[in-house]
């Protein structure tokens, strides 16, 4: 790859798994609303409902749970009752308690890499339950900085790019979401690693081929080194 | 007022109102469970929940609203209906929502403030609520930078004046909050300026004289030119 001096990496399902949390809960809240809906009206109205609140709740687990509840409510028309209602806030509470599962190797590709490049992580969501995140990895010191922001765009890149002096012709971002770390980073002139995770969010999904000189694929972040040694 | 460079501010109930959303919203929330409590035994539970989440939740109205919730459903005893649950939610989504309500003349103090000083902006809470809240004030130009941190105590805001070089020495901080504007800035060397408004949240009630050469009393925040001039 050409030169680089900044390596920034998403969090969520690139350094630690996630999404199978999010996606267990939903199984389950179809489950509980077995008696009023099939299993994949729930799921689209719950999806419709979460996209519609993320303006006003932002992301991660808190406004999750209040759109399984407010999507419980009317998929029963009202009927759903407390005791329904209060395993919802247990599985949303139990998210954010839940103990950090890091991708395999990736503390050993950042120690690796540390010494050669300026590494950061970009992640977005709700700040509180990021740092918490950041704070259980253990990888906090292998970072120049942790920066958690509120939506992935050119914009918000620019202001961090800026705020930290990262010039995006020397940086690539390594992430598993072509949203929200692909095409914005190839839009600002910066190289964009692209690592999937076996399950994506569907508000991440986005149906594109990318041809793109500065676009890499991998499959595992263990791959990552190699990539970067080749001219 | 000895030598200063740095005036930073507090924004919730100093800036502009908040706290009174959140009592009308607690009163209400009394009401609709006036039939299995009564309303001082909702407000103690209530508080207590709402203490015990704050560390999975962080403050915000997100975690205020799911706290809501699971007192309504454990004061019923799991008999609360749907519809009851739903006001709830609707309750904390116009908290979200609600227009911004600026303390009078709070801008024109920062206007005539801002040649002088440096001024901040530092408030805790969620994030995407309190950004939101910076972006609807139209205050935010007015401030050299506006910082938003998960707890205000003496290592948050040590992290704050390391980031932006502000020597506590040379800084006074203005606040209704005893617990989370005066004491911690107080004892890190800096100077704070007291505004009490008139309604506290329960979680940042201090029962506590202060004496101290460094702390300051006012009214108004429309006081705190006068207050500075002072030799």
């Amino acid at each position: 790859m050409r030169n680089l001096e900044v390596i920034a990496f998403d969090a969520d399902d690139t350094l630690w798994r996630t999404e199978h949390l999010f996606q267990e809960i939903q199984r389950r809240l179809s489950e509980i609303l077995d008696r009023y809906a099939p299993h994949d009206q729930v799921q689209d109205r719950f999806h419709k409902m979460e996209m519609d609140n993320i303006k006003l709740f932002g992301y991660g687990a808190k406004g999750f749970t209040l759109s399984m509840i407010e999507t419980a409510i009317e998929i029963s028309r009202g009927r759903i009752g407390a005791t329904d209602i209060h395993e919802i806030i247990m599985m949303g509470k139990g998210l954010l308690d839940a103990p950090l599962d890091l991708i395999d190797g990736c503390a050993q590709v950042l120690e690796h890499l540390r010494g050669d490049y300026r590494l950061f992580l970009i992640t977005k969501g709700d700040v509180l339950d990021q740092r918490n995140k950041i704070e259980k990895s253990g990888l906090e010191d292998l970072f120049e900085r942790t920066v958690v922001v509120q939506e992935k765009d050119p914009d918000s890149y620019r202001a961090v790019f800026l705020e930290h002096r990262i010039d995006p012709q020397l940086m690539a971002m390594v992430g598993n979401s072509m949203r929200s770390d692909v095409l914005p980073v190839l839009e600002l002139g910066g190289a964009a690693i692209y690592i999937p995770y076996h399950i994506t969010a569907h508000f991440e999904i986005v149906e594109q081929e990318i041809q793109h000189p500065r676009f890499h694929q991998l499959q595992s972040i263990s791959q990552l080194p190699d990539l970067l040694k080749l001219g």
